[in-house]
């Protein structure tokens, strides 16, 4: 027997898969629209000759420098096929989510949090229960962003990430604080938590009922290096409690550091992206937008003359579109640290939502030139994992005839053909509702073949975790915290007290407790690539005073011994690289006594950490000899998440 | 960094990936319903450690000695999930269809064969493109059996399989001429033409009009070892022209060898398939019963009390079911020369399309229940490659609230939750629509690999192919064809004349030119294991007379003359294996002189094939020193595939 398969033009270039590449995509060959001789055997064909080795020359095993994780929101694979079949023919490619040459499914379902079925599949989730999924690699409720079924946080890919030292971004289409990009930055029980006005929706969360505040405060608090979208109207809301009450969100991000931009120019003049100023960008209100002018679905609609999608003129400009923030985003990101990065197209489901095929579609391709430039950047990086998906499907149904009660629309496609997309699942004018089908999820890059197969929407966020080798125990990332601080001081002299090692926190509260009177509470300060320095001005009272630092997450506390003696020597200076954020500002006991800016004392401080083996009186030796101040770190007890701290 | 994933005890077990085994197929561990700790991190994962390995371990090049193609008609990814909810839990999985390793998705549309898009894409196909698709490689419209857009007839996996040597089988829960088993074994113009009775429906392709005959009539020509299914109704017809105008189907399958079981019992007797004696098991008259009793599908349907799904009691034995039938049919194909065998699940789309919950969920239950034979079996033989894919989408959405204007069903799954189906493409009453969203393709074996990414589904043609190394040159696998017969027959003698080598073929005719008068039509023979052995009795006028043998599809023309004499010796009688058909039974010109039966003549017969380059002269020379008649084969010019003379 022998092989004689024959070979259209079309498919001998499909065929054509360079296997000298370390890794291997879809040949851009693959990419032309439904082939001219698509009729004649083998003319339909995407990859006629045996892709065995095509396959094995796509998997390259972890780690990966750089994970990027693209979502279409509500992108079933009804969602999918509808766009390729619009823009690039039923035979064509899209050429970026077509491309990852490893593919799976994952199931998407939620857990029910109350009624009769507590605790069980809730067949159909939203998208905050899915998000949370992969964001934490936990299953949870509807409404859910990123807590467990008993509302307790999770940590999220880009927490972790960020503590592990890699530099994160956060991207979306849709108000930064709508399901998907608020379960990388934020824990509240419901979604609806937008900011601070949003008293009733936030409950409990609220920072004046002790919670971690609404997904906006939380947004500036997780500090993504970048975190670019829509959603400017909930930051411009004031916060109502904790050390920036008073204060309207953008000032608060501003006075914390951020850069805080609003349009294509502000964001184009922005040359570096981290932890000292990192980005803050919303170039709307509301949600972005959409590529293409919405179509209406009507009942008998499909019947009517087939109709070719129409630009939106509202459309922001290009320098704004998602492959633009993608890229600019991987400019800002990439570097030795390693990035995770989270870009979602998320009007796919708002368009599906209101049965309008051209949205949704024109999303699609928005979401697809986004991963065109992802995978770009990976494969010319040859370290990054890229893997594609959604959170869950959603109603749009691509149908052969006009279903006699429900919505539908005709389209005339690339190919020529009438498509015929029905939405059955809402009455004229509702809501169509998302679907619990299993979901396409692709990947590219190191790591990239886990998701091949049949996996949960939760086995993402372990893939991410293993392809970085990241290390989830934020905790002990913050068990080896250091203190320092001056030995002496004088009355009323400002001086720095900065912890170190506290890669596991994502804020440091501080308390001075002068030798007599009442503790002072030093606010809350940011962490900063580990480091978290705060400025405090000496007690009047001559003695021993101590400054206890206490991490907000990990609840890690460090404790310096700081003498207030008359002539002290003031130390030397010390350069902070890091912005000292306003505080004082009334939140907790009263903040008299701290004086902001500048740190003007420190230098020459010793620092011990709380987990050198060394006994307590050589210790005592020791710091007796150094003539320093005694520095001792306590282990809370209980190292779990603590977010009733956060914020205060 | 170091990496410090939990792991809870379910996800431990599925990690547990037996990397020993030389293909990998997703551990039965794996298989548990929702797990009690899906709530928890990491709970619901199906693969929580890193599975780079356990993939690079599931790919293996081909060849594949056999291939096993399963068909879920109508499974799209809704179908499968709402089967895995209901019977295996969101977070279940289903044993045989989840289990495959490599996973892709394909695209699924047809072409317009007419209209104002004619020859371009149709979004939405039926049953008969898409078979016809992956069975020929070849993109063709909706209603076409294995037929391009032209209405020429392509080649099918079966036929070529068969061709080269390779054991064939055809299962289907539905009646064997539905669209997905005729694909294999007919080729018609228009699905429907189903037997001689369906007259207007066959059109041209009716015998009696030239054509290749209907479903039914070309299934028993094609000859697959073994086709099992429903639809016996059809081969109670009784032919209108050809060889056996004027016999019931049935009965022509007996006469040209076949073993006709009805039942379990008589299937159960069967001990062996093949050329020689290949099995048509038909077990109902139209379609088989489904394994759970049918739900409907109401308006407001989904707020009743969720059911549960009940069995049929119309059901078949489980002796007969897909499983069963999958087993038995690996059992009697199994063997040394390797087999192409295909699976279909047919009333996953019957049930989808009358908007029936359990009935298609059940289907889809059924054919996972003969994967998993499948996939025991391959894995057992290590040299099987398995495809499990469907043919198009369907309607069935599951949603998270009851539709207002659309038909829907509430089912309690083995969770003990409520899933709720909608069927929102036609009214009450009418036929649910297929849909066009691209399909899961799932493979396991030598050459699966090609499965992963975005394919075609006529790619799964040139996998399965390029997978068993297939010659797909049918005319040239009959091209090296000999004839053999004996050099001197006495006048009225019975004589053997045998075509060897023409497995391109499926059917030879003959006719016999005497010396003087007309020609002779010897009818049609079944080329069995490449040999076609035709009974010719001697005409009475001496002289040299020549018996033309041609292979009905290849073209290839034999002529072996035979020497008539008086007083010849009569060879010694040759024993043949092949049952010889009845013929002379008024087909063509009058059949008058040739004696139907066993030969009783040959023996010692030259064989010659005119690929032999000899040149004439010392050819004749040969032939006059071993006393042989002459032997010459010429080639028909036109080698394209000829249906106009089958069933002659």
């Amino acid at each position: 027997m022998t092989t004689r398969t024959r070979r259209p033009r079309a498919a001998l270039a499909t065929g054509a898969v360079a296997i000298a590449a370390s890794l291997v995509l879809v040949p851009t060959a693959a990419l032309a629209a439904t082939p001219a001789d698509v009729a004649q055997n083998g003319g339909a064909a995407r990859s006629i000759d045996d892709s065995t080795q095509a396959l094995l020359d796509s998997v390259q095993a972890g780690p990966a420098k750089n994970v990027i994780l693209l979502i279409g929101d509500g992108m079933g694979d009804s969602e999918i096929t509808s766009a390729r079949n619009y823009a690039y023919g039923a035979g064509g490619t899209l050429p970026g989510i077509d491309s990852l040459p490893l593919t799976g499914q994952y199931t998407t379902y939620s857990l029910n949090k109350s009624g009769p079925n507590a605790g069980k599949p809730d067949y159909v989730p939203d998208s905050a229960a899915t998000g949370s999924a992969w964001a934490t690699g936990t299953k949870t409720y509807d409404n859910a962003i990123s807590v467990d079924v008993e509302g307790t946080p999770q940590d999220t890919l880009l927490e972790i990430a960020k503590a592990n030292g890699l530099k994160t971004g956060n991207v979306s289409t849709a108000e930064l604080q709508d399901a998907t990009p608020a379960v990388q930055a934020a824990h509240v029980a419901a979604r609806s938590c937008y900011g601070p006005d949003t008293v009733e929706q936030c409950g409990d969360d609220a920072l004046d009922q002790g919670g971690l505040g609404s997904i906006s405060e939380q947004i500036i608090g997780t500090r993504a290096d970048l975190t670019l979208g829509g959603g400017a109207a909930s930051f411009t809301q004031t916060a109502r409690a904790g050390q920036y009450e008073g204060s309207a969100l953008f000032d608060q991000a501003a006075d914390r550091g951020y850069q805080v931009v609003h349009d294509a120019a502000g964001l184009d003049a922005v040359t570096a992206a981290d932890q000292t100023a990192p980005v803050l960008g919303t170039f709307t209100d509301g949600n972005f937008p959409t590529r293409y002018a919405a179509t209406t679905a009507t009942v008998g609609g499909a019947d009517l003359a087939p109709q070719t999608c129409q630009p939106n003129p509202a459309r922001l400009s290009t320098d704004l579109s998602l492959r633009s923030l993608t890229e600019k985003s991987i400019d800002l990101l990439d570097g030795d640290a390693g990035f995770f990065l989270q870009v979602e197209g998320a009007s796919i489901d708002k368009r599906d939502h209101s049965a309008d095929a051209c949205g949704q579609i024109g999303e699609v391709l928005d979401l697809d030139e986004a991963v065109q430039a992802a995978l770009e950047f990976a494969e010319a990086d040859g370290n990054t994992l890229v893997i594609v998906t959604a959170d869950h499907a959603h109603t749009s149904q691509i149908v052969d005839s006009t279903p006699p009660a429900t919505l539908s629309t005709a389209l005339t496609t690339v190919d020529g053909s009438t498509m015929k997309i029905a939405y059955g699942t809402a009455a004229e004018g509702g809501s169509q509702q998302h679907t619990g089908t299993q979901l396409r999820v692709a990947g590219y890059g190191p790591g990239a073949a886990n998701v091949v197969g049949l996996i949960d929407q939760t086995d993402n966020f372990f893939t991410i975790v293993n392809a970085l080798q990241l290390d989830r125990d934020l905790d002990g990332l913050s068990a080896d915290a250091t203190v320092s601080a001056p030995a002496e001081v004088a009355p009323g002299a400002t001086f720095d007290v900065t912890a170190s090692g506290v890669a596991g926190d994502r804020q440091v509260s501080g308390v001075l407790t002068p030798a007599a009177g009442d503790p002072v509470d030093l606010g809350t300060v940011d962490v900063i690539d580990g480091v978290a320095t705060f400025s405090v001005t000496a007690p009047d009272e001559l003695g021993s005073a101590t400054v206890t630092l206490t991490g907000v997450q990990s609840g890690v506390v460090l404790d310096a011994a700081v003498t207030v003696a008359d002539g002290a020597v003031a130390p030397a200076p010390t350069a902070s690289a890091s912005p000292v954020p306003g505080s004082g500002d009334g939140s907790g006991s009263d903040g008299a006594g701290v004086v902001p800016g500048a740190g003007t004392a420190g230098g020459g401080p010793l620092a011990f950490t709380g987990s050198e083996a060394l006994p307590a009186l050589l210790l005592a030796a020791m710091l007796v000899a150094a003539g320093a101040v005694l520095v001792a770190r306590r282990r809370r007890a209980a190292g779990t998440f603590d977010h009733s701290g956060a914020q205060h």
